[in-house]
């Protein structure tokens, strides 16, 4: 058995144990070049010898997933050296288990002749995800190697987007006529001799390969064996098209709790299947991307990428970034002259703008939640921003208030802390319109309201918080 | 077939159509409260209990998960009106299946004896994730309820926390001896006559309990009949205890692929089971809290919750944020004097901030990342470190240059284009280290880094930022 606390501990020994081993190679090699009486010479190479079959040893005992995880940790020298060591015959595994960073960095490190052999090991569904990876000589000779229905496949699977399900599926089915017993069904079963990963149901289809029903391995089992499949089969299944959205299947799966759903196309027709290991992993991707692209990544970053690679990565966020703080720059700038007579005006001013930000940055991730899950529309619209225009204006008056008086004490001026407490209310309100209103118009002009409305409301609060204290401050005060 | 295209389309026409009849209700009995003579009341009434027939008569017809959908899209007032109509004994289960904060406005509506009935139709170990909700009498009663088998298990379940594998596990385990044929355990599963969802594997145990292996439906179905459950069994099978995280669980069902895996005591007794559906909901509640605590929102808030709760959810961070908001505006006040006489350092200071804080978000978005995944730690701390300061400094010479530019040319003054330049950089590296920095400190003492690490960071770049610019104009213009 394999205890997970035991597997987890053990991961963290094996990548600890590969490290020390990696570092043991290094000296040794070290030594090599330093020293060069070839006695020498001779028993360093056999410690050198000893030392790689160790580690080489150590990455054949471990899972494709773990040795994915090992290259992960390592920097980017010492990954390389671990990737030199695997088994060629597990390389196509383990590029379908890294992220796609690094997943970049093995393949930059492969001759084609490698990433052919490599290839060849998957099938077909995986070959999809690897293929936009790979050069496109290799990619050429990889279709010219295969046989005709699974060129159709790739290319079919090639041919939808990354979030569309037929790029998620694969072609692993167990098909099955209605008109047979389940006791042929079961002999059928045993010619075959073994199931694809994850088999909990058989696709029962008609001669044209139409979908008639699925029969749950679990039904197979407990029902009588003179039983015809048609009467035990369900005809109810979810079932999914290639062009359906990823993220609908993955809802479908959690909310219907699937293991496997057939995936047919316009005419019933069977095509492949969806498993939730694949939906699970996407549900997993979709979270990190939504995490990455909230704090202004475009994308997975490898943890040991290039200075140059990561400053690429995060460039373009930076660069909206600066252009939204210079506005809001350019904002104070014409109130210089307020500033100028009233000092104070300068240090209070970062409250309203960060409060606001702080806020509005609330209001917009339950919005895009909510658009996410799909409760939010039209007709609930008006008694949300309602809600969150009262919750701006009870947080206005009391943080306000409170800061209202802070001013007052520090400064000494009632008229000061009575605009600091306006100011205050209004820009929360200003960021609950705004953190309601962002995320509705990008989705209603088809676009991801995760990526980039914390960016807008933030440039909108500051800019929207020096322009109310500094205008409300140059009526009143001066 | 039920069709995901279809289902989902027919979702949201559920739901519009279940509002349509609400408001159409909303009308009848607005009528029949204004008039009351007799005849008009009585065919009100009558085409009042059509319209109420058709609601429940569509409500009767959804999946559980999808009423708790519709139940989550609504206003609290019509959210309680569909609620009344929901059968009741499907209660248990929609009650599993809408979010924490749904659940506690419908249990609010419902008296101790619907509590108890609804809780009745539930399995323990859903009735663990009921019972946290429950008033203090039902749970009693309801512990009265059970037998001493299920009372035991409840107890148990309840003694672990949400995180653990024992929160998460069920009971539905079906367990077959070794020193049986594969005939026999297909005879035995006959006779059961229908097996648990998600039952993907067999337990095999001695007859202490004692796991041994499992058998997969997979292989109870392609092997001989006369094949031993002992060799066609698995007996390397990815095993939990009660005690481990739900959170390395989760990893281990994505790493290797699985749809159920055994729960055991510290004896190998096969105590449950834990299945992908519960392990895919974690991974989802999860992400969601992470997105929220990154909102500085402390848990799951219903959509339609009153402006008070929403506010006393959200109101923690935004003090912290007032706090150090305040702490920022202090930075500020002790550098009037400077500002007094160079008043474009009040129009420049808050650039340097924001970039400074944007630039340590994806920093630390990195490293809580790679924390999560077990990537980073005390062996690679130093590259990254070096990585995110190459980074910073690269950042702060180029977009340092651009603002330095733009200050000389918008206030004719080179010394101030300097310190803008110079400012920027110091203040990227400073967002650098303490980007690395905070993650790691918080998970050295035990918290989860993701929580208020961003309002951290923010902090420190938002003080530190004006503190270096203003410091540096001091030191370098006046």
């Amino acid at each position: 058995m394999a205890d997970i606390q035991e597997s987890k501990e053990s991961l963290q020994e094996s990548l600890q144990q590969v490290i020390t081993l990696l570092n043991k190679h290094k000296l040794i090699e070290g030594l090599v070049h330093k020293q060069d009486m070839p006695k020498q010479e001779l028993v360093e190479t056999l410690v050198h010898r000893q030392n790689l079959a160790e580690l080489q040893k150590k990455l054949d005992a471990l899972h494709p997933a773990d040795v994915a995880y090992i290259l992960e940790a390592l920097p980017l020298d010492q990954r390389l050296d671990v990737w030199e060591l695997v088994k060629a015959e597990r390389d196509g595994d383990i590029l379908l288990e890294v992220s796609d960073a690094v997943r970049q960095t093995l393949i930059a490190d492969m001759d084609s002749e490698e990433l052919l052999a490599a290839a060849e090991q998957l099938d077909t569904d995986e070959l999809a995800d690897l293929a936009p990876d790979l050069p496109k000589d290799v990619l050429q000779d990889l279709f010219e190697s295969l046989d005709a229905r699974n060129r159709e496949r790739l290319q079919s699977a090639l041919s939808y987007p990354d979030d569309a399900v037929g790029a998620l599926m694969d072609f692993d089915v167990v098909t099955i006529r209605e008109d047979i017993t389940l006791e042929v069904a079961l002999r059928y079963l045993r010619r075959i001799g073994s199931l694809p990963d994850h088999t909990d149901k058989l696709f029962v289809v008609d001669r044209h390969d139409v979908l008639r029903g699925v029969l749950p391995l679990k039904r197979l089992v407990v029902n009588d064996l003179d039983s015809g499949v048609a009467e035990i089969m369900a005809d109810d299944a979810v079932i999914f098209h290639p062009e359906d959205k990823a993220n609908d299947a993955a809802k479908a799966f959690e909310r219907y709790d699937l293991v496997t759903a057939p995936v047919v196309d316009e005419n019933n027709k069977l095509v492949g299947r969806l498993t939730v290991d694949t939906v699970m992993d996407f549900i997993r991707e979709e979270a990190e991307s939504d995490m990455l692209s909230l704090a202004g990544l475009r994308e997975d970053e490898d943890m040991f990428s290039s200075v140059w690679k990561a400053v690429q990565n995060r460039w373009t966020w930076l660069a909206i970034n600066l252009v939204t703080a210079f506005v809001a720059s350019r904002v104070i700038g014409a109130f210089e002259g307020s500033i100028e007579k009233i000092v104070a005006l300068a240090a209070l001013m970062p409250i309203v703008a960060g409060i606001g930000g702080n806020s509005g940055n609330q209001t917009i991730t339950m919005i895009v939640r909510g658009l996410a899950l799909g409760q939010v529309a039209s007709h609930n619209m008006k008694s949300l921003l309602q809600k969150e225009l009262g919750i701006a204006l009870l947080n206005g008056l009391i943080w306000g208030s409170v800061l209202g008086v802070v001013a007052y004490l520090l400064y000494d001026n009632v008229a000061l802390g009575m605009v600091m407490t306006a100011a205050m209310t209004l820009n929360l309100l200003l960021a609950s319109v705004m953190g309601v209103l962002i995320p509705l118009v990008m989705t209603k002009f088809g676009r991801d309201p995760a990526v980039g409305s914390s960016v807008l409301i933030t440039a909108m609060t500051d800019s929207g918080g020096f322009f109310i204290f500094l205008g409300l401050a140059t009526l009143i005060l001066l």
